[in-house]
């Protein structure tokens, strides 16, 4: 067997400058590469436990500030200015100039409707029969279950536990409310400790395992866009007339007509999305804000609609129905993480409403500024070709 | 109506440290948040037109190295070290941990079967005989397409149409071989030249848009993980039975048993995905090396399967049918994204599969990590909990 | 304008061998063609008002019987002939090939795990706030909305309303109960006074209808597949190792990694059932016992998994998660369906769930026998060339 | 183990009304059911084989008759009258009366846009690098497979071999145009005889099954709304306002935002139809016509559309992706079966096209009828009242 070269570590004290410098001239002698920039943070690495293993440097990624924004919402309320962190030439651009279309339109509406966290383990039987019947044994003994996953956690509260009863295995969905944490972590601790629970209390169980793949953690899925994963938020304007016509050198019933035909591409296709590119902004406002950016593969789902109202004005909606934050834990406590988030006035206990109808607004102005592009005939492409290098 | 405060900008030369300087103290007159770790950068603005639009600063995003990683790939051959830009806790250490074990195990074997980028507009005409003749016009003209397409980019070549009809409405899909840059913008500008020729030289189109929304960009599709956007990449390894229980304590029976239940779950679920968090890796490589993260919408889909070999060994693969990635053009050039992708050996041309290799099999590494902690009951809860703050 | 002829019809008595007779004739003055088959029929008219319109006739569709199937259910005890109306060569004789071998097996155990049937009305405000308001509103007069929606109904009972909110628009999905009637129309008509009151009480709703398409009636969707429209069924069933051997002329093992990796292929291709053709026994016997044979759409979807016990025996179960069936009502009570579902023991009420079980248990001796065709490597094709005609 | 009494057979000789008592007495002392009705055809047993075994009697399922409906089609041209077989109240009533309305609005054009039935199986090797290289094998010897799988038959054509590779699988798609047939039959042997050669000439392969699922046989899927499995046709209807405005009592664009807000729910919910209930005529008329019923698990998907004119009129479609059916063999030639496909001018070689347009405008009809239903605020419900039983 080959003899396999270590990184350099030290199990007692691994978050000092001295071993990022250790791990950076190991990386220069192993590949040649020399890091001028990634050795370049303004920060103590003693923050960073808990945040990041093998701690070597960090990557810079570009800030820009979209706004402001101007919101109504029941949270979010005022004008905000919202950083971006990103590498995409045109993309603060956009968001930019949607902001300002909607300033002109008097704002932007948004509403939180449901909240829920899960993790989703699945016990196997020796036949269906005895798994239907635990899905009962699950009902009646719900607030041991209960008091059970709460006991490892101060803010999490375990709202529901949905069944999903397949041959010898049912499948669980407990679902948490987590606070101002995203909660992945504070579900999973509190499920497991819920299924020894079980485990010990249930002897029908052959065998279970903690997740059974329907939370869906890091993946998208149809279950989570029905019933919710992190915050479902929707973002709403109603854009007059005549400032419509003005933006958009369209009627309103025009831009609906391909609203309707581009859900009809997203329905055909089988996307997670039948608007245009949520996950630019969200994406963006996650990197800059500490936020889990994996959780994009859930967060990226999106149901959009557009109708001409009675009085000819353009009403729009978009619904985020599995957005994932935090405005405390993670990520949200490092330097340029927790500055980004005061930025919006979103850093802290209390928060993670104000912030999911920010990301919302964000959202919606994009679905615009793209759309406007995209019917004025190429000058998608050509902003792209002006700001970008579009290679 | 409201008076609008604008961000500071200058048309003219945009991308200075007086600039930057201006906006951090704008964010900090208009909303009290002093920029103390945001406005920390080692680089000059004037590396970023192109990137970003009202630059301000930066998010430094920490990076760990996992590695050594063995890979025995038809581009990716030999051992490396692989940056991950993450706030998450643990995610370094667990995917360094599969690293490990594949590396006693011999090393993972790495294929790209295929590489597509799309543009995909609509066409929408009086009647359906109309659209599906359109089709067939369609083909016929190709070469005329074609050429229209290919003349707006060195690298680009239109490789064919796919064709969906619906009604009155023809839905096209413009499938690009991109070279080194994951090419949404170049095919985007590729296919609007080509629907101006269309437009001029078909008259029986009544409307037609650029994106029908089935390309499906920034999104997660069915049909992308059908038919392929970006990469088409596969990790696989099979690990000897001995070395596979001592790393699991189980047989490899029991764990397939597992894959196959899970497997159902992402089934009924409707996931993107039925492998375990391809998210986690792919979405930290992706930081770190100046992609666009929001990709991870499609980047984030995986097919994964497990079987027990004719010898009692456990086979695992893990595919990723549209990955989006670069190692040129975008954010692939900006100073600790091109030192990232330089620590990898894969910055500039002729890299990209060499770096969709490296991640597919940084991915099956993260796979069997986290398996190995969900099997061993509850250790994927409590390896959070010593390393993370697990709030 | 054309001059329309028109069907002939008699307002005050439609239902008489002489109107039938008329339509007959008219049939052939208009087409041509005599029908000499179609007009022959063993009963009188006067049964078939509320089952059929304009009726001129009937279609003779073939009636092979199948059996003796071994059921060991909750319901459903003993051995039962099955009646499967077809005209497909080979359908019969397979089924009655599963049914032999899992006689010799020991039989099958089914379980009903859910039941329930739903209209879902789609409710649209002027803003999100509304419509996530209403979503409490309905929950806080849940029982007056139950006492609506029963007032309708002797046998319906409604157990739940699931609210999905996007937007500005609530859709709500109203679960009953039906006992022996499938119950569509009694919950479209329950459901339409409930919402009658709703909308009466309710003065912030805009407009409303009936159905939003997420029932989703006389169509497949990953919903009811998620959470059950009429019945909820599995058939399981475990073949010790050396009659699976003799069967299939392959290990278990073998087998189980056929069937993982069409699940795969169900997975990657978005299909409705992970199964083999579940849809073929459920449609002739729905055929044969008057159901609504048009909730095939629905009722076709199937999951299925196989493992290998720790005996090395053969373990397979399927869930049917939306079997929409009637015992009662509907077709059930016509000439020759009235006979069939007696032949099962099934007609009237109390009689669903074992139809229910009978119709699982004939899904699964299908997988079977086509699975050992398929396996036999051809025997498939080659069953089909020597009991049909193969063209 | 128990002694299993067998249903009688004639293994020389069982197609005649001896064996057809026996086997009805059979029935009668085994469950003591009289099959008066059962038992009652008015033709010859002999007419039977290929279409049924154990053939003990007929389902006599009542048919009413729609029409004349009125189509412009390419290969439907001028008035038809419907045979609809169905034991379900109002449905005849249903599409009868949007016959009515689509006549006096000047008939229905409809579209065959395309053509093609699949056997998909899946073959398995070492690795993902001999799975990927089959692909490019399989294109190399498309020739030599075409001419094996052609050999097999008269009619079926091998178009195309569709390639969807993941690990070490490759998933191909094999297309055939198969005439008058279904095909399923038909592809299956031609697939089979096409794979024997494959396995004889490539030693790469491991192991492959016929079917890996992606077919998808009996089941919806995806992957054939997008692609087509057996005929794509549209039927599509510009309504006149005035007109539209009589029937409806409602203006054209309040219906659009009904169906663009109903799309909405078959987008949250996953359907496979965004339209109303397709399934309803195309059962109705595939148990009339002899048609492979169980196929409506695929022929059930529909994709629609409407919008509002310049002129303000209504414009409707609805496409059927993956509508299988025959006019030549199966049950097509059986007495009353073929009866009914004369009555449409549909029985025999050159006639499928013609079928399949008559079916989707039939669809159109229904579609229309029944919103009508709902949006009259209720009438959806009490026409079945009025009609059918409503239990």
């Amino acid at each position: 067997m080959l003899e396999r070269t270590k990184i350099p570590r030290n199990d007692s004290n691994d978050y000092t400058l001295e071993m990022a410098k250790l791990r950076q001239n190991f990386i220069t002698t192993m590949t040649g590469t020399e890091l001028h920039h990634v050795s370049s943070f303004s920060f103590d690495p003693k923050v960073l436990p808990g945040n990041i293993e093998h701690f070597t440097g960090v990557a810079q990624v570009p800030i820009g500030i979209a706004g402001p924004l101007l919101i109504h919402g029941e949270h979010a309320n005022g004008e905000f200015y919202v950083p971006l962190a990103t590498t995409e030439g045109t993309l603060v651009a956009s968001y930019n100039r949607g902001m300002k279309l909607f300033y002109e339109a008097g704002g932007i509406t948004t509403t939180v409707s449901d909240d829920s966290m899960q993790r989703a383990p699945v016990f196997v039987f020796e036949n269906a029969i005895f798994a239907r019947n635990f899905g009962e044994w699950i009902d009646e003994h719900f607030y041991d279950i209960k008091e059970q996953a709460e006991s490892t956690t101060k803010t999490g509260k375990l709202k529901k536990i949905e069944k999903f009863h397949v041959g010898n295995m049912m499948f669980l969905r407990f679902n948490f409310s987590t606070g101002d944490a995203a909660g992945q972590n504070m579900v999973g601790k509190a499920t497991w400790v819920a299924c020894n629970w079980i485990m010990k209390n249930n002897p029908t169980i052959k065998r279970y395992t903690l997740s059974g793949n329907i939370d869906t953690d890091k993946k998208y899925s149809h279950l989570n866009t029905l019933s919710t994963r992190g915050k479902r938020v929707t973002a709403e304007i109603t854009i007059p007339r005549k400032l419509f016509i003005d933006f958009m050198k369209l009627p309103p019933e025009a831009v609906v007509k391909m609203r309707y035909t581009t859900t009809l591409g997203a329905f055909i296709s089988g996307a997670n999305n039948n608007g245009l590119h949520s996950a630019n902004a969200i994406t963006a406002i996650f990197i800059a804000t500490g936020q889990d950016v994996a959780n994009i593969a859930e967060s990226s789902s999106a149901i959009a609609y557009a109708e001409v109202t009675e009085n000819g004005d353009y009403y729009y909606f978009i619904t985020l129905p599995s957005l994932i934050i935090a405005t405390y834990g993670g990520g949200t406590g490092l330097p340029t993480q927790k500055e980004c988030l005061e930025i919006l006035g979103c850093y802290g206990a209390g928060k993670v409403y104000k912030f999911a109808e920010i990301i919302a607004a964000t959202v919606l102005c994009g679905e615009f500024s793209l759309a406007t592009a995209v019917i004025s005939g190429g000058e998608w492409v050509s902003s792209h070709e002006k700001l970008g290098r579009n290679r």
